[in-house]
């Protein structure tokens, strides 16, 4: 039950599902992980998190360091206490927040350099750091620090950024700390290019992970690339380990990356599409803003049992939506 | 079960407590009604308004026959339906959000005419037309449109305003279509003058509603007078009818209200002060945007089984509120 291990009862082609174990209760996979960003899932209590049946949610190292910072989430109990979450967490590096939130970016071997978004304040990532400060959050998936490669680059670029996130990957291997039903997963870059997909996933193969990500798609390639990416990459990782396609994401993305053998997936989509009024139906997405859902008392989805759906009906949902009122967002 | 009726069933000198039975439930007396200003209480889902121990919620009429308007409430099966809500609600008359909300208003003897704060669109508001659309809503407890005279005012001018109030009260009688378990509760107003506040009495009972309102308080005058006024105002009301005393509030003017033998109550404040970060407490106010929370582990209020106590720390509740993240709002 400490043990941290995926245990896969059922198959069909690459598709798998199953259990991943954890230190802090099980996650039963294919997972989608909803985004507390800054230690909330926004806009949800913990509760209905929990009954939209994820298992397990996924905090922002790069927001939490800089508001309130690990050390006060460290002395509130950790990120899970902190954000009132039983069950698993899973936090990212930071790295990809610095590169697409942070000002005056400047990276090297070491680690990279920023200022915050929110106050301007200097802030320094290395490695060794992220691992340190996942640790005071209390994660149970730390992940890797790496260089999210920008899209498009050049095959030398992409070869040269994968370098240096495989370098990075063994410093964090090595700072890491290992605790019973924790877990450190490395991340496969490489960019659109198959040969170096390979070279990443063999090199983190051999520093050996609990766990493996795919990194750097849904960065504008497109769908026809994502899914040929994900899938030959996901092919390339150990059968016994959980596979996470970072950041994906669409309902359509997360099916067709089931199919190619991911696991483990997060996406802020369905909280941002919820504070948008956007809604992802079984006959397509709705937008409840549009005008001809004003007069309408039938639900968003009939026969669905959700909060959003049951009891409330499309009129009110666009009202709300309309009006900006927050429970808008909520439902 | 189908009458509205007043049960008191224990006093202490002018305090009452009892049960109020209407069409869509009871309402256990004192209530506080919350304030669903647009067909929502902000930020909280209905179940969490019950949960608050609410028997009955508040809409306004302005805001609802602006947006989405009084005939799309109704075609979506009136104001509880549209809301789930499923027990009792009040609307007030929208007389007193034209004066502070909208622009460009003209009153005269038949009625308000003013401009949307939203869009610019022109209405008009008799007390016909606030029946009626009040009747659209389905309200449980409808409220006499009255002008609530600005303060301060001289003696001459709220007697002017208080009589127009009265010649409005009739009429609203007149157009209101009497329902079982439904009701139609008069105001009084008068301002800070007990002679007019006692004429006022007289002129309501006259008529005679199923409940009486005191208006045009809680609007600048201070809560020495605010209590002086609710006082000798409800002792001149009837004993086997619901008082109710608007927009009030603070907890402090509550319970003096409850002493002065008030049942009713609403106000934005609950709701507007989640939202800022103010919160209520056994020891008195709390600010928990004040630097002083953010490292506390300690609940908002020990042993109180909130959602916002129950498992949530200071800090975590001020981490919220400095980042606007919409869980504060909630919790």
């Amino acid at each position: 039950m400490n043990e941290f291990a995926l245990s896969v009862t059922a198959r069909d082609g690459a598709a798998r599902s199953g259990r991943l174990d954890t230190a802090h209760g099980p996650v039963l996979t294919p997972a989608f992980m909803p985004v507390g960003t800054a230690g909330t899932v926004k806009g949800v209590l913990p509760e209905a998190v929990a009954a939209t049946g994820a298992d397990i949610v996924l905090g922002n190292t790069y927001h939490l360091m800089l508001r309130p910072g690990a050390d006060t989430v460290e002395k509130l109990g950790g990120l899970r206490r902190f954000m009132g979450w039983p069950g698993p967490v899973l936090t990212d590096s930071g790295g990809f927040q610095v590169m697409s939130l942070a000002d005056l970016r400047k990276l090297d071997e070491d680690g990279v350099y920023f200022q915050s978004h929110i106050d301007g304040s200097r802030h320094r990532l290395t490695p060794e750091s992220a691992i340190a400060i996942q640790h005071q959050l209390g994660s149970t998936i730390t992940m890797v620090l790496d260089e999210c490669t920008p899209f498009p680059a050049t095959e030398g670029d992409v070869e040269k950024s994968m370098q240096l996130s495989m370098r990075w990957a063994e410093r964090c291997r090595e700072a890491f700390v290992e605790r019973d039903g924790h877990a450190l997963f490395g991340i496969v870059q490489g960019g659109i290019y198959p040969a170096q997909r390979r070279r990443s996933a063999e090199a983190l193969q051999e520093i050996g992970f609990d766990g493996y990500a795919i990194g750097g798609l849904a960065v504008g390639e497109g769908p026809e690339l994502l899914r040929e990416i994900s899938r030959s990459t996901a092919a390339l990782l150990p059968e016994d380990r959980p596979r996470y396609l970072m950041g994906v994401g669409r309902p359509q993305d997360i099916v067709a990356a089931v199919e190619a053998g991911i696991d483990m997936f997060d996406c802020v989509l369905p909280t941002r599409s919820g504070r948008n009024g956007q809604a992802f139906t079984r006959r397509g997405k709705v937008n409840i803003r549009n005008a001809r859902h004003a007069g309408d008392p039938r639900p968003l989805e009939a026969g669905c049992a959700c909060p959003a759906c049951a009891g409330h009906s499309r009129g009110y949902l666009h009202h709300l939506v309309r009006c900006g009122e927050i429970l808008g967002g909520i439902l």
